[in-house]
Parts: C-alpha cells; structure tokens; sequence
C-alpha cells in the first residue's frame, strides 16, 4: 500500500493533474471516479497504472479485481493520500492514469467540431459530450482552446473522450485537412441554423460566449450560423449554443 | 464604511448566502457582480441595499454614484469583509440584497417550464437562461427542485431570474393553475421531438438526469417527449437537454 505523498507514482499524478504542459511531456493524463474508468475499459483505452483506496464502492471494488485479472497494475493508497490526490471534494476512490491515444479520424467526414478559443473547461465537456451524443465523427482542438485533457473537460465529457477522435491541430492543418468541407461559424449575425442546409458536410467552428469565433476561423468559414432567439436574451453560453447547433445537424440529417 | 463582519447588514448577506431556509425567512436574496446587479436594476427590481469594496471597477463605481443618486441604500465595506462574503473566488467588488418578488404569469400561457427533481444549481440556471432565450412565459418550480434564487443558480442564470416569472407550487397547484395544456416530459422513450406538435399550448417537464421525471409529473403528462441521439451516449444533462428542447418548440413555432 502507498502511504507517502512522495511516491514516484503519487508524484506522477499531481502533476497530470495539474498543468497541461506537464500531460504533454508525460504523453498521460487521469481519470477519476468508478464511471469514467469503466469508459477507459470498455474503449480499450491503454492504461499505465490504477490506484485506489478502501473507501472505493462495490462496484469499483468488482472492477478493481476485473482489471487486477486483466494484467493491470493495480495499488492501494492510504485514505490521506487519496485525498490529498483528488481532483474532486469527494473522491470516489479510484484513479487511472492512461497513455496519450487518439482515436483515428474516419477517412470520409462529414461533420466535424472545432470549439474554438474556449476556455472554459466546463462547457469544452459539455461541447464533447454533447458531439459525442449527434455523431461528430472527429472533434479538433485548436490552439487557442483549453486542454481537452483537463481533470474538470474529463468529468464534464462524461466519457466522450474514449468515444470521440479529439485531435489538436493549428488552422493551417484544419484547412489543409478537411479542405472542400463547408466551414460554419456560430455567430449572432449568421443565417438561421433552421434554414441552412447543414446535410452538407461541414465544420462547425464554436467559438467562445465573451468574443466569438477567432480571425483564423472567420478568415476560413464559408458560412456563419445563428440561433433565432425568441427572449430578451442576447447570448448563450458555447456549451449550450453548439448543442442545440449539433442536434439541428442531427435533425436535419435524419428527414432526408 | 463597514469593517466589522458582525454588521447586521453582512450578517443578513451571510445568511441569505446560505440555506434556502434562510433567504424564505428574509424574503430576500443577493446577486454579486457588477452585471447581476445591472439586470436587476434593469428590470427594476425591489432593492434593500447594496455593498461595495474599493476593488470595484470602473463600469462598478458608476453604477454606485447612480444607485445613491437613486436613494438607495449603498455602503462600503472593507476589502478583508467583502472577501470574507463574497461566494466567488474572484469577488467582483460589489453585492446586492434583493427583495422576493415575482414577476406575474401572463393570462394566456403557451409554453411553460417546470425543471422537475434538478438538483444541480448549474442546470437549474442554464435552464432558467435558455428558458429566457426561448420565450418562455414562465418556470414553475416544483418542491423537489432546488432553490431558483441560490448563489450559483442566480451566477449561472446570468441574468434570466430578472426576466421570467419564476413562481414555486406545488404539484396540485400546476395541474389547476395550467389545466388544458399539454403536459410532455423529456423521457428517453418518448416520442422524437422533431415529429411531435410542439405548436400547441404546452408545459414541457425536464427531470434530472439520473432520475428522470417525477411520478408527479409522470401522472400529469400527456406525451413524452425524446431527443433523438446519432451517437453512442445515452444521455444529455438536464440543461442540455431542456435547453434543445426548448430551441425546437421556437423552431416549430417560427415556422407557421
């Protein structure tokens, strides 16, 4: 059982929890809670270590042994260490660290997600949750939004990382790759997302709630998307927005 | 200036900051940040008085010569009160106490929101936001929904609780006040909502997303209502999926 905050292993993990460059430089990231672990096994996901403690559930004690048996390195952490680990205020008491992976970008898209310049990392979640939910088939992150692998983007993605191809990529290499899509940016001033035909294949740009979409997105799109309001009210949040955008996509594509 | 934490004045706000209990007994409650308080200047809302500390902006500092030039009751606090108060991390130097009060239901209702068992402040005010975004005439808060006027339902409502009447009842009290409509609840199994006749005067119940709907509100309902997903998730938060839920009723209404 690790009983010390200096643990090598220990140490690993404060600092993925940390800092994005420090998940960079060690090619991992964590994930915490019984949920988002199963997510990582069910997709296979490839796993450097799991550490847990006694207050772990049932559930999570099943699949401690399940993944013990698979050949997984598995330790036990005392309470205080878990604790002063975690993320959350109430640790579930179960990490993963998993490896850097990406899962491949199908060669025919027709329906890809740039959030773009946002930084919160609540509604980047929601954002890859809710792509996850409408068949985004590739979801690129570009250089000015935060990093997707974040402890709180993990928890608010809810699993869809382990179901989404999320790869970072600069404007340049968005355009180079996917050049003949249609580019559409959310923004107040567009078309009605109602009357815009969103069958074609396309890019949809989300840009942040305080300043929209970037000039690298502006100079690339070909098209700008409204959501007709019916209030008072002049913005949404980039979470909710790009929602209600990927299930008009969804909407639209399932009346032909 | 006020330097002492026992002031009755930051004992109330400490209070009101607090248990839902507390904010009933007051019939208050208080808004933070130049915005909130902004909006509910706006809208004209009853104000008991506001405080302020020297951190305040610019934009925050004007706001404060008009209030007083308005009469009402303003006061500064020390930086050390102000933070000891303030519920964010980053106090935005000013905080308001806000009188109860309701906006009235309109006579002839159409579309009506009742967030059913949400116990997250988050969703709660994501949904009293896109409800304001959609045109809704009204959101009835049912018992087992928490408290519409908490610091983080008032932070994520960015504004909405100003703009829409927001009324609590009980589930008897909504069968015989909106006797007529159309009650449908969001529920995996319901009918899709893009073939469903939204058109119609209706109440739109979204429980929470481990539970669902109420049996309250499952013994009211007329319809259900789903979202038909393209991807391998399951299920939306509840703000998510009452925020797409209510964009589609906007949708079909504009089209006729």
């Amino acid at each position: 059982m690790i009983i010390s905050n200096h643990n090598p292993k220990i140490k690993l993990i404060r600092a993925l929890l940390g800092r994005a460059k420090d998940r960079r430089e060690a090619g991992a990231f964590v994930v915490e809670g019984v949920r988002l672990v199963e997510e990582a096994v069910a997709a296979n996901w490839p796993m450097r270590f799991v550490l847990f403690d006694e207050s772990l559930s049932e559930r999570g004690k099943q699949q401690v042994e399940s993944l013990m048996s698979q050949g997984v390195d598995v330790e036990e952490v005392s309470t205080s260490v878990m604790k002063a680990m975690s993320e959350t205020e109430s640790p579930q008491g179960i990490l993963a660290v998993l490896n850097d992976f990406q899962l491949p970008i199908p060669e025919s898209v027709n329906f890809i997600l740039v959030p773009d310049q946002i930084r919160d990392p609540g509604n980047l979640g929601t954002l890859l949750r809710s792509a996850a939910a409408t068949g985004v088939q590739a979801v690129i992150i570009p250089p000015e939004t935060t990093d997707a692998f974040s402890p709180k983007v993990l928890r608010s993605g809810m699993g869809a990382h382990f179901k989404l191809p999320i790869h970072s990529m600069s404007w340049d290499e968005i355009q180079k790759q996917f050049n003949g899509l249609q580019v559409f940016i959310a923004d107040m001033d567009g078309e009605s997302c109602w009357s815009t035909n969103l069958r074609q294949p396309i890019i949809l740009v989300i840009g942040n709630e305080a300043d929209g979409a970037s000039e690298s997105a502006r100079g690339m799109a070909t098209g700008k998307l409204s959501i007709p309001m019916a209030g008072e009210v002049e913005s949404l949040n980039a979470g909710i927005a790009g929602s209600v955008l990927m299930f008009e996509v969804v909407r639209q594509r399932s009346n032909t």
